[in-house]
């Protein structure tokens, strides 16, 4: 039982050699430097606002500090079945909403109820990688499909093609849309082609819509839960993270198909059983009185977007399609090809975090991702900073 | 992809099955109903101190509301690794600590760190069954070894003989002392054995000791912590919801072997990424002003086991170990065996919430759990309203 380092411990081998985070890596040696300028991470510098904050604080005073039963509190089911029924345009009802610890956490529960070991989920790509992480914890298997992006109008479309010739092979299809690294957002038509090829061949589909809120051109991204019915073999999963600027809160929730509920509320009990109590009713504020807060937030984050295109496509080596929702810059530069590499000597030379593209899978090794959810000072200060080496 | 009722989601079977919470079954028809007087769940009536709601309230004011690194915030880190290292007389090391969103949590972790398909654990049972859950989830099996009651003492006991039998055929070992039902505590001597035959084989020690502090007759109970040194395969598994009355606030910690902690740093990223940024600043001042609470909590809940102790044995039909560690009460009524239907007859007679034994193992069927962490003024309500029932 005595071990001289970790590769004596007897843990599994799936797990020691899951992928750690290529951003990690990169970030972990300057996170307490302040002179860096962090464009890595996909968080908002936003503090969460006060009036959130504040219910939190009268939870506390109301002694809400005990467990919560699995479902969540009622009073935040009701306001999240509220929300997205308005949001959506149809009854959403309380038993197909599940509030979870964070989106990950949601993400985490669908892989425990769906992944047998060697199942295959087909991810589409470039992506936040850590559902595809959850998949080889639970012993399953990625296969990715990278989304095509048109020589035409250097826009993103998704691979049906390729789409359909997997999907017989596997239990369901993972996708991000709006999407981090990419910026891409999924049109309805594509939706109801993946909804349609998902029916007939009864697989799952885990749609992370956790940017659903994060839209430039209108109130709300194109949503699964616009053309499904409550029977479909469909998990949408959301959070508090983004729209609400409360990525430290860990509070989210997953819409699941009718008649499952029972199912769920089991993996809930054996993850974490429930979010924190007063972290519950900050959400209900969060939702009632929030709206306000994400009109402003979005009036930002747009300008931002608009100034990070406008520097980033002035730049000579700097070849971009243009990020349309999420609110992230996902760009090639001239002649790299070793993105790791190149944003370590980056951050030497300039001081910018920038993130690796084969953080996101297989086939985006030679992209860059920056984050542009920071303030417009900071931001021109980091492009200024870069033109050096970008341009 | 459509169906009709939940038979035709096409979930993982070993969660379909996955057994439901007993105690919830018979919970959850009264569970709104303010007549009931409920000794069915582990919790407290205690609502969390002020100091430590004060401290949350604070972080917040200080704008820690985003992500945290997976390891934990630095200052929740090192008041663990000091108080723990001044409860078990040894250095333990801050990277052999990590914090998770509860003692839940960390168990899932566990479960996902060690237990390939088909793996087998072996659990000392009767016990808290959601670690046992956590090993199904992941496709392992349990093996379970009940404690034996001595005819001679009444007292419980492990059976080490039958331990030693099944080891080899294990990946490791699930322990929960202070235990849950039983109120057990393990002894030095008997840690000691357990420790000789996983060091023997390379096998894993959980060790779910989150009630440490729910002790009487000492500071803290003797934990593995105290005998082990850090390449053994142990990981210790602790919570905040115990000891500081913070069910509600999802926030626990897990003592790992040296050098594994990028292991498991990983595993919190997939799982919840790490618990509440400003749940973790409350933890903090918890683990640091916390002590005065702790003893003043333990003499209400010496009280209550004295009192519970005093009327459950004066009921001619129970028959009670007398229970030494944690805040339940696990006993027989003669003549029943079907606590499941006793349990609810109960409930619908009396209005007083009990749980059935077999929540807690395949072997204590004829068992019956309450928690006495409740003032002595409802605990006599309770028991005049059994004292008909149970003398």
């Amino acid at each position: 039982m005595i071990n001289k380092d970790s590769k004596d411990l007897n843990l599994r081998k799936n797990i020691k050699f899951l992928e750690s985070s290529p951003i990690r890596n990169i970030a972990n040696s300057a996170i307490d430097n302040k002179d860096v300028i962090p464009l890595w991470f996909g968080e908002t510098d936003i503090i969460t606002p006060q009036f959130i904050s504040n219910s939190m604080k009268s939870a506390l005073d109301k002694g809400h500090t005990f467990y919560t039963t699995n479902h969540g509190i009622p009073e935040l089911v009701k306001a999240i079945s509220d929300y997205s029924s308005r949001l959506h345009n149809k009854i959403i009802s309380h038993n197909r909403i599940m509030i979870t610890a964070a989106g990950m956490n949601a993400l985490m529960i669908s892989a425990e109820a769906i992944i047998n070991p060697r199942d295959k989920i087909i991810c589409i790509t470039p992506v936040w990688p850590n559902f595809m992480r959850c998949i080889e914890i639970m012993g399953g298997e990625v296969i990715e499909i990278p989304l095509i992006l048109s020589e035409n109008n250097n826009k993103w479309t998704l691979n049906i093609e390729e789409i359909e010739k997997n999907i017989s092979d596997a239990k369901g299809i993972y996708i991000n849309s709006p999407n981090n690294p990419t910026g891409w957002m999924m049109k309805k038509k594509e939706q109801e082609k993946i909804l349609d090829i998902c029916r007939k061949n009864k697989k799952w589909i885990i749609a992370d819509e956790v940017y659903e809120r994060i839209v430039y051109d209108r109130k709300v991204a194109p949503s699964f839960l616009d053309i499904s019915n409550k029977n479909d073999l469909l998990i949408v999963v959301n959070s508090f993270s983004k729209s609400w600027a409360m990525t430290g809160w860990r509070l989210g929730w997953m819409t699941i198909p009718d008649n499952s509920l029972n199912f769920f509320e089991k993996l809930n009990e054996f993850n974490i059983a429930s979010p924190a109590a007063p972290v519950q009713h900050a959400g209900v504020t969060a939702i009632q009185k929030g709206e306000g807060f994400i009109n402003d937030m979005i009036a930002k984050l747009s300008y931002s977007k608009d100034l990070t295109i406008k520097h980033l496509s002035s730049f000579s080596k700097v070849k971009m399609p243009k990020p349309t929702a999420a609110f992230y810059a996902f760009f090639k530069v001239k002649n790299v090809t070793d993105t790791e590499t190149f944003c370590k000597e980056t951050l030497l030379k300039t001081g910018v975090g920038i993130a690796p593209g084969k953080a996101f899978g297989k086939h985006s090794n030679d992209w860059l991702r920056i984050c542009y959810a920071k303030s417009p000072e900071l931001l021109e200060k980091a492009f200024n900073k870069l033109k050096p080496i970008l341009d």
